[in-house]
């Protein structure tokens, strides 16, 4: 066999490193989505799925980071599949509206942000100012098209825009998990057609 | 002496029990203000302030009930003093501003607001959903008298633009900590402009 060739047993083992990793945050996001993310700790968890503490922290190095793991893993990652023409405030709705119907998700999200203003807390922290980094990148750079486009009002800045939209969409939410009455769509709606109108300049 | 009187030794209790339940406040305050709200227990908190847990869970049935106490005694409470010209978005940012001069208030509310959204904790989810309720009927009765003055555009509801107003202020600030590249203030100021607008029936 050349020297070239890969080192087939290691590779295998990181092969089943994989999978076993995979098994365990799938297994978490169902103890979640059942329990919530309330007050917990890897040992818990650990215990909930049926792994010892040592399997779990071996792929997880912190409740942090399997938080984050089981995060990303759950929520909806079809930012790129959307139309170019597509508004942002549509976007968020229906980003906001899928992750709705993961149970629990909602409060993993809220839990990761307010963790993550705390001191000592790095791998959440990283986590939600690198989420809301490329969102507002991402958001902007939509809404700069749609600007040029003529769809969406050109006198205000694409990223502070992006930022009033993320914002909006992520505190609407929350008032409204806390109070059906709270009048989460209508606010969306009347942010819509205020960045819609054709603006001073336009 | 009069059977009408006060019972005097019982009123001593009680004014002794508000007054050392006070201490015991103004105590947390320091311990969380140098801390920071991160996952704790009562009992935790009781050592480091020095009184035994049987006496703080004597004024403090929960640490919900405590983080709350924290919160209302220590964040700014001048609303009503506010000139009623003032814009809801100028009362928001002033709020703001004065909540982040005292150390550990802003991850304070948003760890009550995340434990707020988690199922089973009644005393933070009626915290946050009354606050937020409050807020929006306060705001919505300035946006309401601001365009009558025709100093708010008035085709949009009252109570939506006040919802949407404490959503963007709450959302901006979370990006702000996170990240001091967040455009806060431009984002805040757009929201500001748009709803400063004469509107399509001004």
């Amino acid at each position: 066999m050349p020297a070239t060739d890969p080192p087939m047993p290691r590779q295998g083992v990181y092969a089943k490193g994989v999978a076993r990793r995979q098994e365990i945050l799938d297994r978490s996001i169902e103890v979640f989505a059942a329990r919530g993310s309330g007050r917990t700790s890897l040992r818990a968890i650990a215990r909930e799925i049926g792994v010892t503490h040592a399997a779990l922290s071996h792929y997880f190095g912190s409740l942090e980071e399997l938080l984050v793991a089981v995060y990303e893993e759950s929520s909806h990652h079809d930012e790129d599949s959307v139309p170019a023409d597509t508004s942002p405030m549509t976007m968020m709705i229906e980003s906001a509206r899928a992750n709705r119907e993961v149970p629990g998700l909602v409060q993993l999200y809220s839990s990761l942000v307010a963790t993550a203003l705390e001191d000592d807390h790095p791998v959440a922290h990283a986590f939600a100012s690198t989420r809301f980094a490329n969102l507002r990148a991402e958001l902007g750079d939509r809404i700069r098209q749609q600007q040029s486009d003529g769809r969406m009002r050109a006198d205000v800045d694409p990223v502070a825009a992006a930022a009033l939209v993320i914002a909006a969409s992520d505190g609407l939410q929350t008032q409204w998990l806390l109070d059906d009455d709270a009048p989460q769509h209508e606010a969306l709606a009347v942010l819509e057609r205020l960045l819609r109108e054709p603006g001073t300049d336009g």
